[in-house]
């Protein structure tokens, strides 16, 4: 049996609408000749909906009943999309979590998957029914109902097509696949035909996040090729697949990624000596703060800065976090500054071309833009700049690896 | 285990605010020193809002997906329930049908319990736990999510105060219990401390549905006491058992009904021979048309005239299915009167007052209301009169059988 998983997000099945040109989608796929296997988000924004309402209940819901809450959002998407595919006049069947055989831990919320048991699934499917699956959720093995957190869907679609041994795994969103850079900022991005697993999680981590993390690292461990395709067109998407499985090529970077959501504390005269770090950053993920980029400078003196950028969002948190530590380390005190941004290359080809991280750095010091921090990976190199400039410097990077549409014309497309 | 049902309708809990007053009730029944399981509705018009949302995805939804869809009102109801109980500080468990151990045979959308499994309920509540049963739902043996159609929340609470040995099931309602005649219609109208499951079946089917029949019959069976009370004041409710639990009282009349829901329908002139009222009746039955009242009146010639009476929704139908069956049978055609309403007395003791249908005619002929139609079952006669007359014919008799509150006073409670 041939099978594809394919997945739409909520903004896909908004409305009844949406729905009704979902299920057309879904019925054109199985008239290729293969089993379909649907998974689906809640409604547009009915997760935010049913938060809202808890909320105007109490302000800490007990997490095992908010998920009893939130599954229902899916449970109704697959029941309305089941119908939609019923009235073009095939067979379907929607199943959640639990009758799809998702099974997770018990970790209300943020649930992680355990086990598939796709017998009920392949039985469906054996039966030439469409299947239709509520993402984002599962059920413990003592009944439990379990969400699975942010990007749960995603996570749902990539463990079935493993557990199914699907051909092909589409992930169809409100963009048409992975782009050279964010096409809002840098005019001249082209989509790419494909991207490694790594590439596609050091873009998520350096500011574009078409798939949620986990679901690719699900893909990376299972071999699942996904396709990043889009809801409203017919376009072909992004494959995101293993590395070597792609053509030699000249390209050895794939995008330029940036993320404005990025704040610089930097804690001054710290005194240097052993343990310092430690301290501070044990401080910090224990009120679960994530830290990305550090750059410790040492003087002359026997003090130190330390510069490290946390999410805006954590900022005020990390601000009294750190305030505290400083009385405590006898620094001179902290400096927050939200002016900054992060802009980053990532390639799969990056490890075996030293030259890359020159060349960023080329086209920064071209335009006269002043590098704060500099921190890589083995496939991203992320420099923190002035934010008013990253626009700037994401299409002057762009530019200087040649990613641009009219550098590369047609004959990029590799399929 | 001292164990007590209680269960709230989709009014009762139809906002936040009013959910966190049922909350505070079953902590309160909980205080008492027993053991609470409730049982709850979806909020408000979450049912009619779900059924709308199919509509717009087709005009005939499959059964099976209209029950995953519906689920989830009580699915949503419950967890917000479980939440606002525990931010009261006392430890709370929502279950779903499934997880309730509620299994149903497999006829979506009009589904009946075939067993209750009390185990995982008896679990919780020995762990000190309120639980919150999804009402309406169930599971079948095959693991599909179903529901149990009108009144099926009752239903549910019934089932379980039965599975559990629950020493009562309270449904709150927005009515505070049983009246002897509608307060809207009858102002000297009287809450009626008990009532028995015949006169409470008897009181649905002539037009006051407080309880769903259903629910009345499984409670009868069981012998499940019922107590129908207000969730919005604290005042004890009616009781609905066995007739032999009552006390021996004069009161052998326990209420007038009325109905005006109601179409009066004439067959002219039908040939008078064996198998008429057959063809006549089912072909209506084929229709799943209710028939309520029948006369036939047979005349001096070969031909009858046959009366009976249908809800006022299914007339269009009616008459549709009878100009045919007329012209079959070679009738002169039929009338058709919506100016009709039904007007009824129910009460145990009437088996044994042969006096009573004597006394209502009585007090329709006083008034110079003439009788169109009467039917008889038990514990109720039924009169069919002229709809504009339909109040004051129901405060003549409920004054004739001595039901006014001036007439009995406060001695009545019998509790």
């Amino acid at each position: 049996m041939r099978i594809v998983v394919v997945k739409f997000g909520g903004s896909s099945v908004a409305t009844p609408e949406r729905i009704k040109r979902v299920a057309e989608r879904i019925v054109r796929t199985k008239d290729e000749g293969v089993s379909v296997v649907a998974v689906v988000s809640a409604m547009g924004d009915t997760t935010d909906d049913l938060l809202a309402l808890a909320r105007q209940i109490t302000d800490r819901p007990p997490t095992r009943e908010l998920d009893m809450l939130l599954a229902t959002g899916e449970q109704q998407s697959i029941a309305l999309l089941a119908m939609a595919i019923q009235a073009l006049g095939q067979p379907v069947i929607s199943l959640t979590g639990a009758q799809g055989g998702i099974t997770t831990d018990g970790v209300h919320t943020k649930a992680k998957i355990q086990a598939v048991n796709a017998e009920r699934i392949l039985g469906e499917l054996a039966e030439g029914r469409i299947v239709i699956v509520a993402g984002f959720q599962g059920v413990t093995e003592d009944d439990e109902i379990t969400t699975l957190g942010r990007g749960g869907s995603d996570t749902t679609a990539v463990a079935l097509a493993a557990a199914l041994q699907a051909e092909r795994c589409e992930i169809f969103t409100d963009v048409d696949g992975v782009y050279t850079a964010d096409p809002r900022l840098v005019p001249a991005a082209r989509r790419l035909p494909a991207i490694s697993y790594g590439e596609m999680l050091e873009m998520a981590s350096s500011g574009a996040v078409v798939l949620q993390p986990r679901a690719v690292e699900l893909a990376a461990q299972y071999g699942v090729v996904l396709e990043v395709r889009s809801s409203f067109n017919e376009h072909r998407g992004t494959l995101v697949r293993e590395a070597g499985e792609m053509l030699e090529k000249e390209m050895y970077v794939s995008g330029v990624t940036h993320d404005t959501n990025v704040a610089k504390v930097v804690l001054i005269d710290v005194p240097d000596r052993p343990g310092v770090a430690h301290r501070i950053f044990s401080a910090l993920a224990r009120e679960r703060i994530n830290v990305d980029m550090i750059v410790q400078s040492t003087k002359a003196e026997q003090t130190t800065d330390l510069l490290f950028t946390v999410s805006r969002d954590d900022l005020p948190r990390t601000a009294e976090v750190m305030e505290q530590v400083s009385r405590e380390l006898g620094a001179k005190g902290i400096l927050t500054d939200l002016s900054v941004a992060k802009v980053s290359v990532v390639g799969a080809g990056m490890v075996s071309n030293p030259g890359v991280a020159a060349l960023m750095f080329e086209a920064l010091a071209e335009r006269g833009i002043n590098i704060q921090v500099i921190s890589t990976s083995e496939i991203r190199i992320s420099c923190l700049i002035e934010a008013e400039r990253i626009a700037e410097a994401a299409n002057a990077i762009h530019a200087k690896f040649g990613l641009d549409r009219s550098a590369l014309g047609e004959a990029v497309d590799l399929r």
